[in-house]
């Protein structure tokens, strides 16, 4: 049985991000998409747990998808749940060098732990959190952009 | 249980393509190293029989990786499998482009064949088949660079 | 007036780059897609009335878009037709070092000259004409990728 | 009649801007050079006005330029100008990532809107408007990367 | 003689900056490694004294090489000094973007003064001073990544 | 005393190599241009002696400067030379992806030799061979792109 760890901030979720859950749970027997929690860092537009929640929402149709939030070094936290593989989507050449960089130093400080890459779709290569809360804040319409429990989410915030 | 196809021309295998075989045999269930087959173009230094004899031999101690030769299009090799996914190495952000394109193209040709992509490890970057070739032409010594079988192959075509 | 020049092989087009003239008829007063005519590289697949055909055809419903030949150097052909400006498409990250060193140098041969790069749609970002003609070649379903009068003229030449 | 828009921070107008800003106006018939103004990021060198004057002393001799403040998303600002074009500078293919994403977001939320790149000259494309501030602050000579009212304005910010 | 320049933040030195410096100790006369004290950025984990200490522990087998802290434009420090070159290390295209600007714009404000690159090594091209702090902060193992004196300040700063 | 070897195929030299050569003859005490003659690669424009004659007119008034041919591997070369450095030009990002893979190989079959990269100058950043070829056959004025032994080279080769 191979158990995927999809890690990220999904602050919040976006179609991108739902894009590559669905597909790995069609390959992987047991994905979990797992939120970071940075206590020192207080700079999320989402808190963890509106986060975690925007998730679980999302991913409910998918049996052997389940999400949770971990803290510190991601390799402590796949070890111990005894997963084999983190998986990240790579939007752009650009997210190359960073996503690069981490899986290289995860393999140097825990070798049993190895990293797969998905292409994000074409059709969501240029969504981002970041941009899709910016449109939120100009009342542009992103419902294309997003699950209802994000665009819900971001009308709480941005239109209250 | 998921099988999993790395394809390539494999001319010849290096030890940059038996790290990401043996790391993704311990990912997926059953792994085939499919070599491509094209009768069109003749210009490969090794015969399709000789890059798979190169394969399967070095990859003998690997309980469940084969390796297979395949014609066309790989999204028809992979049904033809019941394989559920490609997985391609990415060695730099160079190769990053082409292989975007081509994973984004076999999704539309068939979109039930998902791509995943494993880095080359750091310390194996640098070694591509061209350039171990052009290594052994001037007797340069390759034997970190390739495994014995291949070391072989070379021997026997460059100092005939 | 502004008079803009869409150079390329188009060897065939594809909905890409009929995505890009119908993006640029409505900038610019007359756009001219034109069809470099190499005699020396024998290469194509389809011969430059062939290629032209299929743009004519394919155009035929953008007023303001015509389709011509020109040999030699680009700049030439664009200040016989007193263009004011020259268009690429650009796919990737990686057309952008090409298409800048070209621009750089046809500024230099001719500061009159300036070039304007369109973005290929996120949607046909994957599509080239090598890849069109590779799918075509295994009868692969192109329908898709391609324009009408592109689909029947790679029939006839693949299956012929 | 083609208008275009030439939107950016412009903190403050270097040459490499000017030189887009000079070129664009001999392509489009009317040229907008567009200055964000974002009252929420207070992290700006010179405030919306000062920005604004410098642009607009700057391209005095240029009939079809003007130069204007906006807020919110751009393609509304586009929009109420009834505009067909956005204009972007692209330095490096490192600028290429943010801009393509941007352009590509853009068409999705405003369909009607498109974006055109301009390759900044060889001779400017080291130049930006950080490291021409930090220049500035070490006393050193500045005048041939900036036009006559920046240095003034950066003269008067940086030994008053 | 030639005077060699290697400037940085160095906030820690880590296994891939000694690599370098070795290296370059060996094509040059004289190494000074520049460590920029920039008094108005107060964000460095180490101060200025802690970061030459480090380093100047970490080269002292190296005859030829010194550290010293320099204060506002690297090529004003340069052309004290007497140097003929500035030194960088590459560790992926991503730095290149950065350091090419730099280099480019050195050049244009002191013509004398040129930059030479050297890849880190592919050993280290993961390693970075901030990846190696973050893992510290975690207590991972992170031995094999920085000198000993690295390590030893590293455990005086985040085990205290 | 120093010797840096700066290799290539030369064919033709343009002013983008003769700056970086012109800029490390400062540098280093000895420079070796290095040409490679590749008796099996029988595709190139000018000969071995064409292109070692261009140069060795065009360095002329360097007195460190001396220009040779070589067969084989570069390190071989390097070391048969008592080099100490092999110095490559990086024009832009895409250059680097090759040099990067060439310079590990080379420090992995010859830990001893080191090489150091330029950056082209921004106004040479377009140059190629490949394009003042091009431009000279279709009779474009290419007198500011390359060196007078080399504009005499082309003029007798493309007219005569």
């Amino acid at each position: 049985m191979v158990h995927a760890i999809y890690p990220g901030s999904f602050d919040p979720l976006h179609n991108g991000h739902l894009d590559v859950i669905e597909r790995i749970s069609k390959i992987y027997d047991q994905v979990t998409v797992a939120v970071l929690d940075n206590p020192l860092k207080n700079t999320k537009t989402f808190n963890i747990d509106e986060r975690l929640t925007i998730i679980q929402t999302s991913v409910e149709g998918l049996e052997n998808v389940k999400a949770e939030k971990f803290e510190g070094l991601l390799v402590n936290y796949v070890r111990s749940q005894n997963a084999q593989i983190v998986v990240k989507g790579l939007r752009s050449v650009f997210d190359f060098d960073y996503e690069l960089q981490m899986a290289h130093l995860n393999r140097h400080v825990s070798g049993d732990i190895d990293t797969s890459f998905m292409m994000t779709s074409a059709h969501w290569s240029y969504v981002s959190s970041t941009r899709v809360k910016e449109l939120a804040t100009y009342g542009a319409d992103i419902s294309e952009l997003v699950p209802p429990a994000t665009l819900k989410a971001l009308k709480e915030k941005f239109s209250g």
